[in-house]
């Protein structure tokens, strides 16, 4: 009998650090854990090597006209960083109060336990399941996929005839309210770095004769909003679709407090793009974010020095129908249009861009042009989550960005279902991460229908 | 026969470097060699003990009637990094094409080392000269001087007495042109911190509904100029003296070229407050510069996030008459007034203000209200500069600040006469720093016939 928490435990014992160069063994040692489980449950597995961390691809197949599903994962964690403020070890799992306590049990060991732990409980009873089933398990999700596109593409004509993906690494807001997401964010990454004199100056024997870099970059950054919180570039919302009446309504139903919210991130006010409640802007509206400024002296105490270079890390989260390389070019054009003259600046791509997803599950108001097959997903999963979490799913928007759902969209063509499995409260990415075990257990059984019900369906 | 440059090579062989707690040895080394030095001519020293280096006080009496000249100058040296950039190791001194090269050599060993080697040449020869000398040498001036007002009001009786202060801490242009500083900019410097939400955000989860304080820095610190170049505080600019036509005449005869200027620092054009030349705005117009910034993530490559926290270090040159409490006043106001109410923010005064400082040299065209030693030290060096390096000096002022200047005059309501025997190419604060052999013995026989003719003047 298949116990997924102690399998999931066991899984959390490998410190599978992808951005660790000295975690190489708990990589394998998730690695290897995954592909024996897979294996004991007669799956095909296979390694897949990349530049740096293999891909498990692992294949139950089956007769052509049996739908075919592709269950996506990764098997790398975050950084366990900083270590002394766990309450218990980041790698020796432990039970509290109803959650798994462990770096990864959340995003995204926890998850992908579900999913695999349905496969099992629905294998072991039904053997015979008129079901493809297909897992992808990744290793370099935490350091943004690099490798994920390449593996695609390499394995394009064996996946891409699958019906649909499958995933949780997405949050829902409650233990009670499962959400699917329905939209993600594009995001598109640069540097800005301006030079003014070829070195260092002292800001006693130069000072006022040269423009200072520092000053050439907060003129430009101060002018790339507008104060009624827009981002002020031109064309920038050209492509921006509107809010379809449906998704204001869903969205209400979250039930959430703007004062909660403001109380929570500790801010004296909101600024959003006019017109937008705050929780309506993080999933409507594309952003311009400075995630980094740097330059100069940043010490104790003081040196008083013109510096010669400064920078700012700009990214931009973007919505339907927002073209990430045509957004791109329009801010560039509108820095190079700014940016004075009697410094010199340079504009440095950070890796590809990221487009954003829209993901159309199958409701009576919005276009159902999609297969049979994953409209029949959607209604499974729907009806699953509203039978097992005692409440219908909520249809949102994420304001996040999820750039392996756009990869698979681009290269294979395919749709994801994304059923929201963590809760704010996991602490994904921070000290102390956990798993809610009434929505590991709940999502099992939700995701034992959902597949079940695919595979009766048919194609 | 006091050999000036074997000396200097001994006294720069002790690392003496202030900043560095590692480096006590090099500090005592340097201390008690101008000690040992100072008493070996008959001075009478004190080591007079401060929170951190200890100041050498030398004094060499006489009658009441005769002058009394304070010479001012500082035994520790900035650090020696980076060391792999030296040519030869910083703390071994060595000649070559005549120049020494070595830590200190220039800032400020060698020109302090002019002024002892003077003040032994002339008791050599005229060992009952009638002049009253008072050696004050500190250790701490590369730190900013924290101890040295302390010093001064604790000595205050015995030192303000004194008719004025003759010290070389100041540069000149060229080997053959001396410049007498007559006029020094005050400073004035605080840290701008911005803070928005509690921690740092995920910009896919939050990013639309707060002010990124990275954003809301940019703006502020973009509205503190005006786009010709002048600094746009309410009420900056009120006491700022006008220059006076013998400034510019003087300056005009410095004749360097502002293509060189501009090729120098390596800027696309200047950029100067309107109605200046850069020459002139380094020495007569206040600045507002950004000496660092610095928030969110600044590493390679990127991470998504809406950083917490955003700050700049911000400094302020200020001209005769701006008062540096009332011009810091003014700028809180105008950053208070302009910062989004939707972020927090705080001011951080960083270390005691410097007064700007006006030395008027006697001449024809300055109004001369200075005691008679003064003004016959005045003459006296314009005299010796023109007769040793074969061209009258320039009376110039300077756009760096020297706090202990400021001190002096507050404290001890004595003028200095400011002897600049440093070169542009002498590298201060860099590596490979040298001082120029020729400037330095014709450095001693000036100051030697200055002293000279000062004791002859009498009181």
């Amino acid at each position: 009998m298949f116990d997924p928490v102690e399998k999931l435990k066991e899984y959390i014992r490998h410190p599978s650090i992808s951005t660790d160069s000295t975690a190489r063994d708990g990589m394998k040692g998730a690695r290897d854990f995954v592909s024996g489980l897979l294996a004991s449950m007669g799956f095909a597995v296979e390694v897949v090597p990349t530049a740096l961390h293999p891909v498990i691809y692992a294949h139950r197949d089956g007769d052509e006209t049996w739908p075919h599903v592709i269950i996506y994962g990764h098997y790398d964690v975050q950084p366990a960083d900083p270590v002394k403020l766990w309450s218990t070890p980041p790698f020796e799992p432990q039970e509290r109060d109803g959650r798994l306590y462990g770096r990864g049990s959340a995003d995204n060991k926890g998850p992908l336990m579900v999913h695999i732990a349905a496969v099992a409980r629905l294998l072991e009873r039904e053997p015979g399941l008129p079901l493809r089933i297909t897992f992808v398990v990744e290793g370099e999700e935490e350091m943004g996929s690099p490798s994920f596109g390449a593996f695609l593409e390499q394995y394009r004509d064996r996946l891409k005839k699958a019906d649909f993906v499958f995933l949780s690494d997405t949050g829902s807001p409650r233990a009670d309210q499962v959400v699917i997401t329905c939209g993600l964010r594009g995001l598109v990454l640069f540097d800005l770095v301006v030079t003014g004199a070829r070195t260092d100056l002292h800001s006693g024997l130069h000072g006022g004769v040269l423009r200072n870099p520092i000053q050439a970059l907060a003129e430009v950054c101060a002018s790339l909003h507008t104060p009624d919180g827009r981002v002020n570039v031109p064309g920038f919302y050209d492509d921006v679709l509107g809010v379809e009446d449906w998704e204001r309504a869903e969205l209400a139903k979250l039930g959430q407090g703007e004062e909660d919210y403001r109380e929570f991130l500790g801010i004296p006010a909101f600024h959003t793009a006019k017109g937008f409640t705050p929780f309506e802007a993080t999933r409507f509206m594309p952003t311009l974010e400075f995630n980094g400024i740097g330059g100069g002296y940043q010490g104790e105490g003081t040196k008083t020095v013109i510096p010669s270079k400064a920078f700012a890390k700009i990214s931009c989260r973007l919505v339907a129908n927002q073209d990430p390389e045509k957004i791109r070019a329009q801010i560039y054009q509108a820095i190079h249009d700014r940016m004075p003259k009697d410094v010199a600046y340079e504009l440095i791509d950070q890796h590809d861009a990221v487009p954003y997803v829209v993901v159309p599950p199958d409701r009576p108001n919005t276009p159902a042009d999609q297969s049979p097959v994953l409209a029949n997903a959607f209604r499974a999963t729907d009806k699953a989550v509203a039978g097992v979490f005692g409440v219908p799913p909520l249809y949102l928007r994420e304001g996040g960005s999820i750039p392996i759902i756009a990869d698979i969209k681009r290269v294979l063509g395919l749709d994801s279902v994304l059923l929201g499995l963590f809760l704010p409260e996991d602490n994904l990415h921070a000290p102390n991460e956990s798993f809610h075990l009434g929505v590991m257990e709940k999502g099992i059984r939700a995701c034992e229908r959902v597949l079940e019900s695919v595979a009766r369906g048919g194609k």
